[in-house]
């Protein structure tokens, strides 16, 4: 009987790691129109690189779910998402097809995908800190966790395109992420309930972005 | 009485898991002419960007060992083979001294090697969806895991020389891994051997590269 | 009773696994001493890039931490040790602090720190060795380990900063890094008292270095 109890509690214990690995199931729209977007733009500098849809398609599934792989990684928390769902694979395949498609409106809709990016990197964040909540981690490490989750997949897309990520010139990119993993934190605190919480943190690194790219803030000249 | 079982049951589970991280024995050679070959080309592109012989040396290792050891760490199935027998260290440091000596008949060999690195793909990609198919994946994530088997020491091998991989523009290496990875599964589904499964599916994917190269195929003027 | 005894032993292994996760307490001061030397190095290039302070805060981090991260994916020892203190933020807080604050000071101070990146090497390869050691690895992964310790951080600066590493031009700097780690193998097997063979092989790593960097050697000349 004991034993039976032990087993059954180690059964627990697989089956709360195996649906804890993946971020809750309500933010899947989000999580996947955040890998969208990201994928959109690793496909188009990819294109931009003289690259090939085939090159195209790969350079914007690792700009997609390259922060989250990361993540997975560095939590032992594997395989990540990306060998969990075909979904991912699906959506780079969609992604590279919007690009080409989308290219010659690319001026056009810039400013619209700028804004869309600001969201993923809220999302992404804000999910990166989610999951790592779920392994026990300390405060900082939560907020570390949520920036690679959210910035990882575009240091990734800069460099097989052999440029200095642009995550290390334009720095309001993480500072905004850190400020909106912050607010989450002491939403959670604060006893916010989890989705409004998410909603309130995603929106305020989606905003700082915006008001930045708007202003051409960086932190030297401010 | 129970618990021993399932003590015992348990320790049956530990070395199945150290079992099934190598790959089947009887391809270890081909494995290692596999990495060998591959390595070759890392040691003579670090030559070729002026690095001396240990930089040659480490190049050609990552070159030989970096897909096999990222699907490692993707799977949660750690250590790589690369800290789990010495011969790879050994392989990469007679490739380093075939690099250095065969560099000045590089030209006359180049063919050989191109028709020698087609045959190490096929067969990188087939161990790698063999060895994940012990980790219970999905079709989709085997044929995932395989093509990064196969290509990613290169991606890493021009990494570190700053060239933009070459898989992203000549796209026509990875689609023939896919390929391959179809045909690999598609036998095992009619019940095939497996070694002859292998045999057929290397054989596809060497033969697709090596047509594609003599025919300068790729997928935006085909 | 016999059940209560295998759980009993289950935590302490679970605990041994934590503890043997970090190096030995004794080593810390020195670990994050080497942290903070690489750090500064990886902040100075990024500013020497154009990098804007986060951007110089990022680049030293990831040079300070990278090694051990690595290591500690590839023996799937996770979360790495940059997720288990908050310290290594703090010293990369510091780093770029000092490397904004010394800059102009940095051809006078160029020698010295020259000198501490030396032992940081070595520190960093010893360090390296013993954390690999807990996990029951053959020798010659034990040496990889630790050069992988000792020397990944640079070329993850020198990739994010778009440069060839400079440890596959510089080649001196792993084979000190290698020789060090015979050395302190060799006095594991003479019996020599863990912190004097640490002590030892480090003082032999920075040696090397110093004279290497004051005769300007490379395998290719001498």
């Amino acid at each position: 009987m004991g034993c039976q109890e032990r087993l059954f509690s180690a059964k627990s214990l697989v089956f709360s790691h195996i649906s804890r690995s993946s971020p809750p199931a309500m933010f899947d729209f989000w999580d996947q129109l955040g890998v969208f977007i990201f994928a959109v733009s690793g496909a188009l500098a990819g294109r931009a690189k003289g690259m090939d849809y085939f090159g195209m398609f790969v350079v914007g599934l690792i700009t997609g779910t390259g922060g989250g792989t990361l993540r997975s990684v560095l939590i032992g928390d594997t395989p990540p998402t990306l060998l969990q769902s075909p979904n991912y694979l699906l959506i780079a395949i969609a992604a590279t097809v919007f690009a080409f498609v989308g290219a010659p409106l690319w001026n056009r809709i810039k400013r619209v995908i700028s804004i869309f990016d600001a969201f993923g990197l809220g999302l992404f964040t804000c999910l990166g800190i989610r999951v790592a909540q779920n392994h026990d981690m300390a405060w900082w490490a939560l907020i570390v966790l949520g920036v690679i989750s959210g910035t990882f997949g575009g240091v990734l897309r800069d460099l097989l395109r052999m440029e200095v990520p642009l995550i290390f010139r334009r720095e309001i990119y993480a500072t905004a992420a850190i400020i909106g993993g912050f607010i989450l934190l002491g939403l959670d605190e604060l006893g916010v309930a989890s989705p409004a919480a998410i909603a309130i943190a995603t929106l305020s690194i989606a905003t700082i972005r915006i008001l930045a790219i708007r202003y051409s803030l960086n932190h030297s000249k401010s």
